[in-house]
């Protein structure tokens, strides 16, 4: 095992660094996020931070940089309280991935990387058209984090659009099936490969294995 | 596409909601969080929400519904300032799922689950010995994230162990080589394919493939 002490983390050149913390929380989601500002002007960014923090309110959060190159995801949500999040497939990743250029102000991502704005009744910012999975949330409230000025944004889910055969018995959405992939570090992609649905864990009992509609399959 | 709106998802059975909203966001990491309290007594619990918060300081952050199943580990938290946080991998992925099963106090996750505790000096809690990437956290703070009751819980990284092979050139963590494992859902776990790492994305230029230890490979 490889021992990274604390002296060392704060030694290191700063991309390196970036690099090792950005690995160890482990595999993330790709999302795009789909914002305009009050002329109609388009953004689209690539995160990697978006989380589930409930249900019931339906809220999701994603964490920004005030001074970084996702500034204007930012800005726009402030100025019309919506966004949407449009997940990533293995058929888009590198157009994906490239919306993390430094563009002019100006230019917009979607004819930068050729991805099409999609719009539905009610919401001002673009979705992705190209994206299986996505959805549209109103802005809730910006959380400043103390220690290092990062903010954590909360919205709440208020439609979703999502591939009508990978929406299952349970309400779980198979995302192997849509293709998304996943994000180790700042920039690796990845397939995805199911070992199993375990059933809701019991105490003194094995792991169950469940099917795609949350129905038990076998003994673990 | 099937559209769900916010009045369908207010109205769904919980559960269902519950499996749909946690599926939206995304692929997620495997992450058994360890703690312990005063008295020494160890608890391990599954978390699929651990997020990069910054890299200098290296900060984490999970969270933690105040008055759920993972109780232990927030009160073991506030009482201890530390925590450890241990990628799940393919070989203990069902035995890190049965830490979700609702155990007495008195029951400690370590034996119930067959996992071993490790500890390193300095740390209090135990880190998990199966586990090939893993670090200790000291208490930054702990956020209140008003709308639903739950906690964002943000650590600094003191102390990394991971096995040495999968650290590259430039910092980045080859998690696949680690066979950790990604979450969809509340309880499908998943092996990964890499697609490739691309390069930092430049203005008006194709993606760049990199190899592992991020030397450009090709052109995408």
């Amino acid at each position: 095992m490889q021992r990274i002490t604390k002296d060392q983390m704060t030694n290191m050149p700063s991309r390196y660094r970036a690099m090792l913390i950005n690995s160890i929380s482990g595999f993330k989601s790709a999302s795009l996020i789909g914002t305009c500002n009050q002329q109609g002007e388009l953004n689209l960014a690539m995160f990697s931070s978006v989380i589930h923090l409930g249900s019931n309110p339906a809220l999701i959060g994603f964490i920004s940089r005030p001074d970084s190159v996702e500034r204007h995801t930012l800005s726009n949500i402030k100025q019309t309280q919506q966004f949407t999040i449009n997940q990533v497939d293995n058929s888009f990743w590198q157009a994906a991935h490239k919306t993390s250029a430094k563009y002019l102000e100006e230019e917009c991502e979607f004819v930068q990387t050729g991805l099409t704005p999609h719009y539905i009744k009610g919401i001002l910012p673009p979705l992705v058209k190209e994206s299986p999975l996505k959805y549209a949330l109103r802005l809730i409230d910006i959380m400043p984090i103390p220690h290092n000025n990062t903010l954590l944004v909360v919205g709440e889910v208020i439609e979703i659009l999502c591939t009508h055969s990978a929406l299952k018995a349970d309400g779980y959405i198979d995302l192997e099936s849509l293709n998304t992939v996943t994000v180790s570090g700042l920039d690796s992609y990845h397939n995805t490969q199911r070992l199993s649905r375990l059933k809701y864990a019991q105490p003194y009992q094995p792991a169950i294995r469940i099917d795609l509609n949350g129905e038990v399959i076998e003994d673990g």
